[in-house]
């Protein structure tokens, strides 16, 4: 681990990026007296469109004269590369350094950003996975050993639950929400995706829940305010968790939901039901066993369980920059891949919902709620900052758009257990499901 | 291949079953004044009791002395076995013989044969996979490839129309019904399966489909009778495929549906559905990877498919006795190594729904039929077949009801097509889909 991405949530740098005191200040100069780009460096650039399967996109050196793939119409999407040292980075690991060198500007995006990163992902195509394709890059997920969860965890939640606020719903989920039309808003998004969990699970008053990774605890509360189950539920993060323990109190919930400070490994007890909604992206790929040994543990004879996360459908790594930058440690596994959660603990899929378009519109409303607070964000951790979060969020809402990214919604239960739902058709009625009356 | 596994539909003996001929003839002795079983002998039956799991169920040797494992009740559960080589090759490879013994007669079960195996199959558990636990019996289905798919195929689906009619639907559909409620008949539970997959194709008036095992045609001639698609329907089975065109002609369907004699590896043209229900068990786990191919050469760029075939949760290989003398070549997979289709084909999993319980539910009905023509299929193919029948319906129906055997239904599309159904409501509204009007 480099010092460098060590985390610093008070600090105005947390995502460690290292800029030159030109862009620090702002007062950079895009091209300061320097020659056009050679014959060889505009042939590097030429060569880079056509790894990237030579989308409609113009690449534009420093010296201003744009090059295209001339296959389709490239005038509005356009990548200024501001300085001769870009380019290098650029042209030697171009899957990181592009956010490396756009977070600190001396990359620049003319036109639409989530619509340029859509067009090179098309380009580029799925097989054989985004990320490992231009120059043989494989980028290894950093370990999620007991310690390093920890530290991982919080780089990316302990940003502050003032600037998560930011942008997301009230609640604040930070998970792909379920629209049951194009047109519903994000809150009744957000409330609706907790209700299509709780109708998966068949939620009825009483149940003891077990919720592993639970952000701030809108999915814990839910349970126990609407269907009356009572909760456990862990994080890691101890931001979240102080904020959801004071949210539990405010509202009179915390006889019935208890947030504890820790990892999925250290669930222990009984219960009903197990829920985990975006925490397996964090889990890593050598310990889904790990975890189905923990769920059929601490399940039930008769317990349902219901997994909701991030994945592919050809393996491949997260994107590099996203995987330092943004979430360290982070792998989004095929379906292929999460069955080995499943299988050896003995569990039986009853059920697999792709939500990806769901993730996208999710992404749409919490870009646009970002851009709105860009001021405030940048007065909280700077313009890089910014800069690189605009990018992660561009770049995640293109790639559910093109594909790159799914979002799986798997509902399980013991194997052998006929306590099942008949059809989903609960899942769609008016009202509530039939199996139970909310409590409130 | 034994030779004795070969096919003669037309013969008496088309499961190649060696019975004795006083089996054959009717006249055999249940204990011809012989010794009551040894010490050794009923040592031997504790032994397998227990390597069963200990299930409450009696083993009863020709001496008359009832074996139980002592837990529970086993007072109506009794497995008789009727002579001293029956019991020998009971132990030395009981996965096996114990279907062709019970076909031949040589075991007698009292009480309830369905809820005997599923006693068996609850002892045993599913870890690590029934058939590969008792005597550590690895039994590899058959080969797949070209020449032998068709005679596999040969060997269970061209037992005749007449066979088939006696105890399925009126339409011929020999895979799982899905009932909108557990007392739903069998017949509209049929047509109900067939509008599910419809719906969840978002079939539309003028679509090309291509159907890989289509049985008698009744998923084709609906796609195209009541959704106005346009279809081409392979199969295997001479004697399916005759009886589907002249019913496609009966209908005046023949100019829209058009049924081949052929492998879905024969499969040409460009398509906008792919569909497949119950083939995926014989294809063979070696030939996913091919199928996928398939799939991807024939599918247009907008095009929808979906794959309904048993599984299981946990890898393991049918019953050795099903495999030989029922299902040749065939294999049940886990969603993991259903992956194996979708994956390297670039195709993104939309949906997966677990229909375990309607198999059983359909497996009850097709029972009750059967049970109710045994008289007519004896007059056809003698006793051991109907004992065979029998025993292959019931132990089928156990291992829906005990969780042995899974039934998916996995809807698929090409990753990156946005042309998604943005939930899955429109599967259980009132009325026909919103996305078309049936043409009749």
């Amino acid at each position: 681990m480099r010092q460098d991405n060590s985390v610093k949530p008070e600090a105005c740098n947390p995502l460690g990026l290292s800029a030159c005191a030109k862009a620090r200040d702002g007062t950079r100069d895009r091209a300061p007296r320097r020659a056009p780009a050679s014959t060889i460096e505009r042939a590097l650039l030429k060569a880079m469109l056509m790894s990237l399967g030579n989308p409609p996109v113009a690449l534009v050196p420093w010296g201003g004269q744009a090059i295209t793939s001339g296959n389709g119409e490239a005038g509005h999407l356009k990548v200024h590369i501001l300085d001769p040292g870009a380019l290098l980075r650029l042209a030697l690991d171009p899957l990181f350094q592009f956010g490396e060198l756009y977070s600190l500007g001396r990359i620049e995006v003319e036109g639409d950003l989530t619509a340029l990163i859509e067009t090179i992902n098309e380009a580029m195509g799925i097989k054989p996975g985004w990320g490992s394709r231009l120059l043989g890059l494989i980028h290894a997920p950093r370990s999620n050993l007991l310690g390093r969860s920890s530290a991982n965890i919080h780089h990316h939640y302990d940003l502050g639950n003032d600037f998560y606020a930011l942008w997301l719903d009230r609640q604040l989920l930070y998970t792909c929400a379920y629209f049951p039309e194009p047109l519903t808003g994000l809150e009744d998004a957000q409330v609706a995706k907790m209700d299509h969990i709780c109708r998966k699970l068949r939620l009825r008053p009483g149940d003891r829940v077990v919720e592993a990774g639970c952000g701030w605890g809108a999915l814990a509360l839910h349970m126990a305010r609407r269907y009356g189950a009572s909760v456990r539920a862990y994080n890691l993060s101890r931001e979240q968790i102080t904020y959801a323990k004071a949210r539990a109190r405010a509202e009179g919930l915390d006889q019935r939901v208890d947030f504890v400070e820790d990892d999925y490994r250290a669930i222990r007890g009984q219960y009903d039901v197990f829920v985990s909604v975006g925490m397996l992206e964090h889990v890593g790929r050598n310990h889904y066993r790990e975890l189905g040994q923990v769920i059929d543990r601490c399940l039930d004879k008769r317990g349902r369980g219901f997994i909701h996360a991030i994945g592919t459908d050809h393996a491949a790594p997260l994107n590099p920059w996203i995987e330092r930058r943004i979430f360290p440690g982070a792998y989004p596994p095929t379906l292929r891949e999460m069955m080995a959660v499943f299988e050896p603990a003995g569990l039986s899929v009853l059920d697999v919902e792709n939500l990806r378009l769901h993730y996208a519109k999710t992404l749409e409303h919490w870009l646009a709620r970002f851009e709105t607070s860009a001021d405030r964000v940048e007065a909280m951790f700077g313009p890089l900052f910014v800069r690189a979060w605009r990018l992660y969020l561009c770049g995640s809402l293109a790639a559910f758009r093109s594909g790159n990214l799914q979002l799986f919604q798997v509902l399980f239960q013991r194997n052998g257990d006929n306590d099942l739902p008949w059809t989903r058709a609960h899942l769609y009625g008016d009202g509530h499901a039939p199996w139970t009356t909310p409590t409130s």
